[in-house]
């Protein structure tokens, strides 16, 4: 019987065969996330006019700056000494921001460097400045374009469906920052028999929700998504679902909370997938006429933003608003206290195996992994380059 | 004259010639310890029926669970993902934990995956598994065999005389993490010199008691105890003893507290030994007529488990209970408090200099420590493997 | 246009041209600062008779101890098992400490193995020693000299004038361990347009001083002191001095506080110099007759000691006292609170983009940076040694 001793080290056969780790090198590599694509940085009730937010993506210090109602974006570090400009944020005049150390002052519309408060004759002026990112803001939600290219249309990395006119977004979503590198959190999400997680969950018991013990597909018919010109994800599939409702340990039952046709009030029955470059949809959810959208945004290579908010179609601003008040109201925190927490328990218990243990050749996948590794593969074929940083000295 | 200069990186000549540290090179690659030994985890009467309990040892993080009166161990890793399933411990048949993440249900027995909650019929389930570890509970002790060999006998890895019919153990001695290497554990616990900081000890105070400065031997002759099927270990040796009762500084003189035909009400003659892999005994100590057993089980290449407790023959139950009511009442606090928390602070005191400072090639050993050179070789020689934790990927 | 953008990793070419880092490689290797030069470690006050103290300098751990009023100094590690010596000190004698764990027992005159408490007759005795130290203690400051040549003469490595008989140095100054590199905290004391981070200090607003926004000079002139058997420093420059007051961003006016001729009730001109091996001379500051010096003794690679104080030209005692009460009663806390607390946020706010970021290679200066880069190649010209610590077995 083959064992995972953590003496051996030898490189596991994922469930659906082939030469493993192979498959999916560039996503290995992509601690940091992959270059030129949006990203999601933060609401964007919470960046006023005039303000300043600094915020690490990518392992990219960026500082981002609300001008006339825009949102801009440079490289929160100046060029001269390094030091973060958003740590003493310095605005003289509207478009720019001044370094508090020495006055370098950056345009944010282009990361030019247009004075120096210290130096107003120096030849640098108008020579170099730091990076400047594109910006979008959609939907109660900035965007920032991390990379070298030409940026993509922001809907070929977005989530089918999220940018529809009739489709509202909440805008007060949740933001917070969890311990683990961002490919765990994205494949926990995908992840077709994670939902064990949630069976005692709070929000599962309030709705007397229908929830199998897991519930995936054997086979990959449906569950790529790769047109040109469109989002590229994977969802459950399209095959004949296996759906598990009990299981037997040694004699003993384990069985699903509330079953259709027994004491559940609702079933629940979603569809889920995972959009690159981190996006995810789930749909319906926690409502038969809402959808939960959530985003991995890498941070650093332990740490992602994770952030997370919902939509619904609407009919009119009456409607809206009526979304938006039940958001607040109950689901909002609901969601985030009762079922996603249990989430971010997962990623993070994952985290010291993959970071410390060389988990990416020791793990031992299954077969409702199969999403997974059609994941892997998706974005390492799509990847558009491995965000890597500099190294210091040695 | 020579320095021990940080700027020179010279290898020190030990105390008793030769070529140094080449002579004990394996001892000197197992900051993680020596595989294919027993090794103590903790009291059993730290586990109860059905509980479990997650530790880490020579790098490998093991779950224990007791079952029908008997502990078992496997990796606390599950094979999948890597998650610990210590960490919300769910079990849903007598002899199984199920990995709260996915449901993947392993034997305590054999380590076996036998079922998984979320895919019934994964044709994985029989033919993969964990880690298992072999356990003995002994005089109440749950020891645990790390390794890849068919366990030894048990008591060739304790010190002797420990598993004797008539030797009562203490059932509730110390159980602490200390950060410190474990070989720098074991050398402070055998050292012949280092009661020197145990001479303003309370337990000395407390007692009258005669204490040396230091106590050693110059010679080999008994120190090392090397028979085939029997513990291998040193003692202080059976030569001539030189006891150090005053030294003179500078025409000051340094004395021992208390002497023999002096102020001591009691003489405080003990034998020490240390045995593979990590167990000392102090014989008598602290009473005339109790031993102290102790361990230093490496935990992480940084810090081990400190384990102690105490022996005495006896003859009845009653005897037993007298025994186990004075080390309750007094002794096991009276020590740990007053005696034993001085060689906690001496091992941590040394783990920068051994950690990051090149400690092993620097260090600049002396006559009385012929007995941790002796014991440095005698590991070597035993060691039966060294523990290696594999790498994550650069 | 360039960008200092985080994916590239290309050198930058600084101010004054030429091939950059190349230039000053010596310094750059100098995480840990340079050998054979007197540092000061502390003041004197802290220091009583007979008492002994540790601190880490130049990533050496080091022991004073006053005897018969003059300072000692040996490495704070014994010989032995690496132990720190002034973790509980142990003075036996008058000349020597013993270490607290087996009695080995240095003379603080010399660092020779003098006696070993627990081997009285150990033939080590005499023959071996720890690292020792020349320290000379003037005016109310210790210095050691950290290296392998004879110790030059102290007044090589000051700042110029501080020996002077008619120079009364304040003994209460400040010492503060700031968590950077030595070397930004160097810099950033030099650095001419660094003031900029002044302009609203609490001490410019409380003496309406006149305070550029920078003042810097454009040519080399008078910057670098480079004579044989003198101290080596750098100065702002003795050329045309570019003092800017004013600078238009967008439209936009920033100006200084206070201007000569206009608000200003004090004009604060000051020659601010750095000498090696790192110390700060600013003059006069903060009061007309008062100069402040400072010093970035190297602790670690990401920490060092801030030590500051003040001198006054005094003709008699009475003045030295009334010197002493004023900055007691004002201008200590003054100073430290409400000015060199912002240079101490600056050189926090350098060492990440240093330390992890290759800042080194990849900061930008500009033209008033000139005093530093010539900084930069004298400390290389005049390095006497690089200091580098040992590395431990990987």
């Amino acid at each position: 019987m083959p064992e995972a001793s953590p003496a051996e080290g030898d490189a596991r056969v994922p469930a659906d065969g082939g030469s493993a780790h192979k498959l999916w090198q560039p996503y290995l590599d992509a601690a940091l996330g992959f270059r030129n694509h949006w990203y999601p940085a933060f609401f964007g009730s919470r960046l006023a006019e005039g303000e300043c937010r600094g915020q690490e993506m990518l392992g990219e210090r960026i500082l981002f700056k609300r001008i006339d109602g825009k949102v801009y974006a440079i490289e929160d570090r100046c060029a001269h000494r390094g030091v973060q400009l958003s740590q003493r944020p310095e605005c003289h005049s509207k478009n720019t921001i001044s370094c508090w150390y020495h006055g370098f002052t950056y345009d944010l519309r282009n990361g030019r460097l247009v004075a120096i408060v210290t130096d107003p004759e120096s030849p640098l002026i108008g020579t170099i400045g730091v990076k400047s990112y594109a910006v979008e803001e959609r939907k109660g939600l900035v965007f920032a374009f991390i990379g070298d290219e030409t940026p993509h249309a922001l809907a070929l990395d977005l989530q089918p469906g999220f940018l529809d006119e009739d489709l509202a977004i909440y805008p007060n979503g949740d933001h917070e920052i969890i311990k683990s590198n961002w490919r765990l959190a994205a494949e926990n999400g995908v992840d077709a028999s994670h939902i064990y997680i949630h069976r005692n969950s709070g929000l599962v018991n309030a709705g007397r929700k229908s929830l199998p013990l897991a519930s995936f597909f054997l086979t990959r018919e449906g569950m790529v998504i790769d047109h040109d010109g469109a989002p590229k994800g994977v969802m459950k599939g399209a095959g004949r679902k296996t759906s598990v409702w009990e299981t037997e340990i040694e004699g003993v039952k384990v069985k699903s909370q509330y079953r259709p046709g027994g004491d559940a009030t609702h079933s629940h029955i979603t569809n889920t997938s995972l959009w690159l470059p981190c996006g995810l949809k789930v749909e319906p959810f926690p409502l038969d006429d809402t959808a939960q959208f959530e985003w991995y945004t890498p941070r650093d290579a332990h740490s992602h933003h994770y952030i997370v908010t919902w939509g619904r179609k609407v009919k009119s601003a009456a409607e809206t608003d009526l979304f938006v008040r039940e958001m607040d109201a109950v689901w909002k925190n609901m969601v985030v206290d009762n079922f996603n927490n249990e989430d971010v328990i997962a990623r993070e218990a994952m985290e010291r195996f993959y970071a410390e243990e060389d988990g990416w050749n020791r793990e031992y996948l299954y077969r409702p992994d199969i999403v997974i590794t059609e994941w892997r593969k998706l974005a390492s074929k799509h990847n558009r380059g491995i965000q890597k940083l500099p190294r210091p000295r040695a």
